[in-house]
């Protein structure tokens, strides 16, 4: 067997904005010798198409060969550029060898942004040599620190499998106690002794000190990912104790965000800053300032503000998040696969542009012994529909079970712990489950 | 420190039906010197003495010293004799490492009694030599087979913990593919060429030559589990596909199965033969021949054959199904710890004895890869509450989380995937979630 690799035209090995993804895989037999090639415009083209080609071996247990096919031609593009999976580690500690197997889950499925949001009001798990009252504060316990060298780790790892990071930190809150010794940080309500009546509801002021401390963690964040062309700036308001907020109190958080990220990033904006869909930004005048700003939208209702989102380019969530239903803190349901497959409305949302979508993990109830369960195979079944979104997609039909079933079991032989897709019955049989499914 | 073992009586190390399992645990101080007298009228009580004396060893991490009580009386016993674990390994093969520790976990909360579904409609992967045809029509993948030597190993790590294993096969039906090479077989609809419509409904007639093949089985159980005082004979009308059955077509089947059950334990009965409750059991002439029979009651809905259940001896499950409630072969919710804790009603239902309470485990779409996920915390918390059914215990109280989530870091040291019981930042401030969990 030998492999030819054709890496076409551009020279930047990491994932890009304008990265063209796609790439061709072209298998031939000359004279008993196999020759595969595998071309594509970047490195992270050419290695999808090395992952396919890993799909097209198999292990034929009666002979104890590897067998593929003799001749075949793939040529393959995703239909979003925007392909991506959120984990949260501020409510949960997520230890770095599960987010290391997640990166290497995702690469199974062609995703592409591994967005890790990394704090919460709970606790701040990042060690930033520039602000060390955050690590100080912030952690849950000392040993749930995620070092510079555990970023870097991850960042390669995910580098070398086409897959960017994007780090978010929650602001401009809440925030909680991992702020709680900066002086630019308040809550609604305060006791008799003047500190937060709950810690978990303080938030970020809209003081310059307060924007001096974002920009370090910005840089810091800019340096550690080296992706200077997306950024997720949060602006989030995801709350877990009903802090009351005024929405006035945050006026002007965009516009200085965007500013000391562009100075942190050496004087350029990046090209797609990010931040949650929030009720806030549609209503105001922030909205009217940065037209074409990525905007993730999450929410479980429907949206009563879409009107708005024809400015923006958008990255769809509100039916792919992976967490339980939660309900007094217990874990009451949570999405089908099939729900995640089916959803299908998000097509007609007018926007300026869909970016892609993203599958999202809050980790209230999740961490080391349940990480996989909630991840695989939703976010895989969501990978699908942002790669190849085509219109014979449309129902989860035999095809995508049993393609699916396939799909799984590649997964667990790489180490993933992924849900069975349908009883083990209909994997052995699989015509006498079609006709149940549905 | 001095550790002295006292086991007062009971010679035979096995759980028995009747096997005292209280043990006291005393802990004092003198010179220096802790000594630990660990006492029990049974080996199963004295082991449930030292598991006790596990919880009260701590490491001091700002020290590094172990830590304990230095004076301390404990005397302690069971509610209920029958505290049951269930995994069915018939619908989904689980390996027998995920078995293994499935026992040790069920040590850790001092259940006491594995309940081993091995076979259903869908496959029976157990290995025995008097009829190896099973072997061959049984299992989903000659890979996925428990041998001999695998049930007795994990009969052998049960023993030492102080665990029963019982072996249930489904019988008289559906028993599918499995047992289709056994001419005393049938079926409610076939096909034209007279062979089964659906296999999975095939199902075992009431001929002698089926109960030639159940009491070799028998036989083989018996050997295998050395229990010979319990013994689960299933009975059971569980069906994946609708099938249709004919009760009538059954008539007979408990009267012959313990006929046979008695000649291959050598001419004696168990004490307590269990069978899952059905309406046919309650509606039938069964119920008049075989009072104080041991009863499984699983039902989702409300029995509406109570008064009959004054007869038997009943072991209860209803609300302790661990499974995901499914719908199109999909998950759709399933209960929660809190739910499975504050289950009240069957202490209402009026029995000969309640032996005790069994969670119980379908795995349908449970497999190696979500095992630990299903079984706990919620199977260590149906074991508090068949160990300790106090009036205390009516509510999940501050304590009852509190308790738990040290119980489950007790169980996650020993490599158990135990689900988080409440958001993390409830653990590090307990006295912020406590208001908010009910």
């Amino acid at each position: 067997m030998v492999i030819l690799i054709d890496v076409e035209s551009d020279s930047d090995p990491r994932l890009r904005i304008n990265t063209d993804e796609g790439y061709m895989l072209k298998v031939e037999t000359k004279n008993n010798q196999v020759i595969i090639k595998v071309s594509g415009l970047s490195f992270c083209g050419a290695r999808h198409g090395f992952e396919t080609l890993s799909q097209l071996i198999l292990l034929d247990q009666s002979t104890g060969y590897l067998i593929m096919l003799s001749s075949a031609i793939i040529k393959d593009a995703p239909t979003y550029k925007y392909r991506g999976l959120m984990v949260d580690t501020g409510r949960n500690y997520i230890p770095v060898v599960d987010l290391l197997r997640t990166v290497d889950a995702m690469s199974t499925c062609k995703l592409n942004t591994f967005h890790w949001r990394i704090s919460d009001a709970t606790s701040f798990p990042m060690s930033l040599s520039k602000i060390p009252e955050l690590e100080e504060y912030g952690p849950y316990d000392r040993s749930m620190v995620y070092t510079k060298k555990d970023i870097r780790m991850i960042v390669n790892r995910a580098g070398i499998r086409g897959i960017r990071v994007l780090i978010e930190i929650a602001a401009p809150g809440p925030v909680g106690r991992p702020f709680s010794w900066l002086s630019s940080t308040t809550c609604s309500r305060k006791n008799n002794s003047l500190t937060c009546d709950n810690d978990l509801c303080r938030r970020l002021t809209m003081h310059d000190s307060t924007f001096d401390v974002l920009q370090k963690i910005y840089s810091e964040i800019l340096e550690m990912t080296n992706v200077d062309d997306v950024f997720h700036l949060s602006d989030s308001v995801f709350s877990m104790t009903n802090c009351y907020y005024l929405f006035d109190d945050r006026e002007g958080f965009l516009d200085k965000a965007l500013f000391r990220l562009k100075m942190a990033n050496k004087g350029f904006l990046p090209q797609l800053p990010i931040i949650w869909y929030t009720s806030h930004l549609m209503k105001h005048f922030e909205a009217k300032t940065w037209e074409r700003l990525g905007v993730q939208i999450d929410e479980w209702d429907a949206n009563p503000y879409e009107s708005y989102l024809n400015k923006f380019r958008v990255i769809h969530s509100t039916k792919w998040d992976l967490s339980c239903e939660m309900r007094k803190q217990r874990c009451i349901r949570y999405r089908t696969w099939q729900q995640m497959y089916l959803w299908k409305s998000w097509r007609n949302v007018n926007v300026f542009t869909t970016e892609g979508g993203e599958s999202i993990l809050w980790t209230d109830l999740v961490d080391s012994s349940n990480l996989d369960y909630h991840l695989w195979p939703r976010a895989a079944v969501v990978a699908e529909r942002l790669w190849s979104d085509v219109v014979a997609n449309g129902s989860a039909n035999k095809y995508v079970y049993m393609r699916l079933d396939t799909h799984r079991w590649r997964m667990m032989q790489r180490g993933i712990q992924v849900q069975p897709i349908w009883p083990p019955w209909c994997s052995f049989s699989p015509s006498s489950c079609l006709e149940r499914v549905h």
